[in-house]
């Protein structure tokens, strides 16, 4: 009854067998050999962007603070939602990477709202040399509160942006939940849409530790390799990096995987829904969920051993939790935290 | 016939052996689980110090700068030799880790004199305010040129950085190799011989892409460990790098690879000693050869489709090489890229 | 008519002259000279603290970021309200300065609450290694908008920050204002309410260009010292620094100074009080006031040749105005401002 | 008798009555005053570049780090001589403006010479991704040893940068003595010889703190604005460095008050000529002079109150001394200190 994070499961058999065939022979080192260009080839495929340049780093924190650091000028203050990932949960990894550059919070909500961007953005425009001047738009793909942005609320979001000539950043971590819940392609949710890099993540979603940066302005892409070295995020022995991702583009297992967490979830959440006493702070459209429920049910599963993250302090005799599908939850697991809520 | 790096080669079957085992059910992220754990205790018993903090990092570059970020002011300077890893092969790591500390070289040699650093840390002292301050003094243990600091050199220059009250770094990224040469202990080659911090190589020596840190003074770990995270070196399923470096300490694998690797220098080096023409700019210590010879043997083993790094210009018809010995090389292989020279 | 700024006027004489004085003769560099002691301890006197640390600087924003960086790691926070001069008009000097700490906004108000820090502080204690850790809380003393916190409630924040184990700043560019509004000694106003570090401005108020921070707890002298050496904000002829200093403190000059711009601000309120149409958006306690009024007035005063900021866009045909009133400011200037509004 | 720096005398009264004279009325904060774009003026006149950005800054490393900075990528590295100003006086300056690039030392010789910048240009292009990438060539004129490169000298190393795609920076702390030893023009020295950012220095020559950063190459404005600012070297009250460099300017008073210099380096050089035992580590150019002598001359000259920097340790009964002459240094003094090393 492991629903604490996505980062807390195996890794699928597919991406270990991929590695073991990745370890033979000699090969290049830091992304010279051949399993790194077959996987940044398929990577470009699957973005449908033939000219994209394409990175491998084993984390999501790197992902996002190089990515944005090959965007962002230490003077210039990047936009993102008060709770997103680089804010709230990167330990300053964007400042360190960007040698310093200011984020600022737009809006109140999970989700970015166009009329709060424009407003940041315009307000920036107004400080002249005194204050940040405007850089990236971070856009995070699922929210941290499980949303999923439409293709057009993110066109809304990246026009805008154009709007005020600054680029945009996807964080997706859970890149793969959301292609699934909108049923679109990678292409539709990224340059088609806007977007000017994208992480796509795989350790959330399976992988041992490799997350994909692709940069569809390849201009940058050179500042990107330069950032990655001095960060120690280039492996010298690159290829288990990419033999990771090689197994996972496999047969499409990212998006099979992805589908199994999405329907954990919308499975958990049915579940949910038939428990009296639980309310959901916010409609599960991923892997996701938040919900509130009395304190007493939270004792009995802590008691169960069920593990998730408690979210807020007590109110009413109630607390919110985060409960979040891995692809590898049994419904026999779903069904045993339910049942524990009520037993 | 590949002696272009220990990075080539692949990961000894023991250490994907321990992957596939830590691949078991749910496990808390971010270190919190017990793989890392029982890694961590192994590598305290290993180094005889039940106080050390120990932290895993993906990549050489990695351990190395976040190490000396441990120790080191923003307005302080880092000493190390000219040709250290540090200083040619980090892309300004040390400077991006550190806030900007400097690094000065000491002396012109491959190992490190102890006359150079105490000339180096007293002009340091003569400068006030205006120049960097005296920060760590980083020692690479097997050298760049593949010598090896005896414990008793070692501990001459610990002592001129105690006498200057500045911490001492060793790279360790060829550990190993070291502990195979002076056949002597973990706790030997660093706090006994006046070492704070080590890093423990696992990547060049048969793992995936682990490195340890291990800082013997306590005091110092809650920096390292916020530093980590902000660097986006703290793994979510960190399971996997402890796994590595569990299979690495099983059975001493880490030292008999080391002890494979060193041999097999030893091998190519007696038969390179037969070969007419071959000069040692360096006696072999480890696995890493410096040698010179005729540039048309150059040429044949081109042909014969040696891989190797040529590390000087051509003088008077000959050039250097460097040959890296891994542990996975075999002794055909090596007859091989002998014969090729002659034939 | 120049309300734009306190930037704007001229040096009082009395500085001139204390820099002509100081212009005789040879003299040691970098602050090794008798005009920066002599100016250092009359300081430490004023502050009633034998054993603070001073030290010169040219401008606000070096006095603050050197200040906050000597007391912040980049992994940490730094706690501010959301139109903080640190975090609005600076540039990202503070991240810059601290290597990349954060600044996190403590509620919504001019004046920062101590419920709404309490909240601030109590969220990172829980975000662990993810989050940025507690750092500094920074208060301004005049606020942005011409508030003045009473010594009761100085107290009330500095204690949460005690209670918390971080340090307390003090932005003082209208130190001086905020004293005579208070009537309370610097010594009252600053670590006799449990501040840490001050600056203590003087461009605002006559001088030419200098700021002092004057530090309580000497064990961070040493890192401010050599931040400001390597952030360039060492003069080398630092007399003339020194000289501005001691100039602004002879006879009290920088209180009469500060009396002087609060009066003439409760000579422009009250006169504002008389025109109809006129609305405080703060009640004026220092030398800003912040007013709306019809855009008819506004257009008269722009044409009149007034300077001064609008401070909001356009609403139900009024806007709002931040007025700012220098020492240097005559009666008549402020009768002609006022009689152009009606005109 | 002070010839420790051409930092310790005093400020010429030209100067100060250009402060009194810019004391009139209010003014626009932030260098939007006519005092600053006046000063702007003269320098691009001076410097027959009219489409040049020029800025103001108080302090030599400021001006040498901000202009670095605004060429330097943190991943580059900027080539200088061993003893440059920007490696030794400015406490890593360099590495924290520029966000964390190295310094590459060229050479070993006080002026840089053309076949060892040759080199460690080579050198850095051999390095691919793990080395620090090429960055700007740095070249001080007047040396630290007080040489001056002529203007086929200075060509011949910005040849070379210009070949390997760099730009080139000038410290020009002794601008001013550099142009009055060469008889040659500000635009000869500079934009004509391949320089594209030079620093013309006001302060060790009669200013009170102030120099110039003048870019001949307009793309680079904008970032040099921002790390300006956010170095919190804008000034507020810009205009009254303005109004220093004006004063300067005037009637050309920066270049006769360097010939005044020079010319009293001259008469020092030739007195020194004269005593016995005196040797010249380098022969004199400009205002700088490096010369051993017996340690009883040193002992005599302490005695009488000289103040100069010993620069070497003693050896064979000698030490090198090194003796500035300030423009105020009057012929009785430099008698005087002669008289006194023998008497």
């Amino acid at each position: 009854m492991h629903f604490a994070s996505d980062n807390a499961g195996i890794v699928h058999p597919q991406i270990l067998a991929a590695l073991s065939e990745a370890n033979q022979g000699f090969a290049m080192a830091y992304g010279n050999d051949e399993v790194t260009k077959a996987a940044q080839e398929r990577l470009r495929t699957l973005f449908e962007s033939p000219l994209a340049e394409v990175f491998f780093v084993p984390t999501g924190t790197a992902a996002n603070a190089l990515a944005l650091a090959s965007f962002t000028q230490p003077f210039q203050t990047v936009y993102c939602t008060p709770l997103a990932h680089i804010q709230e949960d990167e330990a300053n990894a964007p400042e360190f990477f960007t040698g310093g550059a200011k984020l600022t919070l737009v809006g109140a909500q999970d989700k970015m709202q166009p009329s709060d961007l424009r407003a940041a953005l315009e307000r920036s425009e107004q400080r002249g040399v005194h204050g940040a001047q405007a850089g990236p738009v971070s856009i995070t793909q699922v929210t941290e509160f499980g949303q999923v942005y439409t293709l057009d609320e993110l066109s809304a979001l990246t026009e805008i942006a154009r709007a005020f000539g600054v680029p945009v950043h996807l964080d997706g971590a859970r890149f793969a939940n959301a292609c699934a819940t909108l049923n679109c392609s990678a292409a539709d949710m990224t340059w088609k849409s806007g977007v000017d890099v994208a992480c796509f993540g795989g350790t959330k979603n399976g992988c041992m530790g490799v997350e994909a940066v692709v940069i569809f302005n390849p201009d940058l892409a050179q500042s990107f390799q330069l950032r990655r070295k001095r960060a120690g995020h280039l492996f010298s022995k690159q290829r288990y990096l990419a033999a990771q991702m090689l197994g996972y583009l496999e047969n499409d297992l990212w998006l099979s995987l992805a589908k199994q967490s999405n329907q954990n979830c919308a499975y958990l959440a049915s579940k949910l829904r038939g428990v009296a006493g639980v309310e959901f702070d916010y409609a599960p459209e991923a892997n996701l969920i938040f919900c509130n429920f009395p304190t007493d049910m939270h004792t009995r599963l802590m008691a169960a051993g069920a593990q998730y993250h408690v979210t807020t302090a007590p109110a009413d005799a109630r607390q919110s939790a985060r409960l979040v599908c891995d692809w590898s939850i049994s419904t026999a697991q779903i069904d045993a935290f339910v049942a524990a809520m009520t037993d």
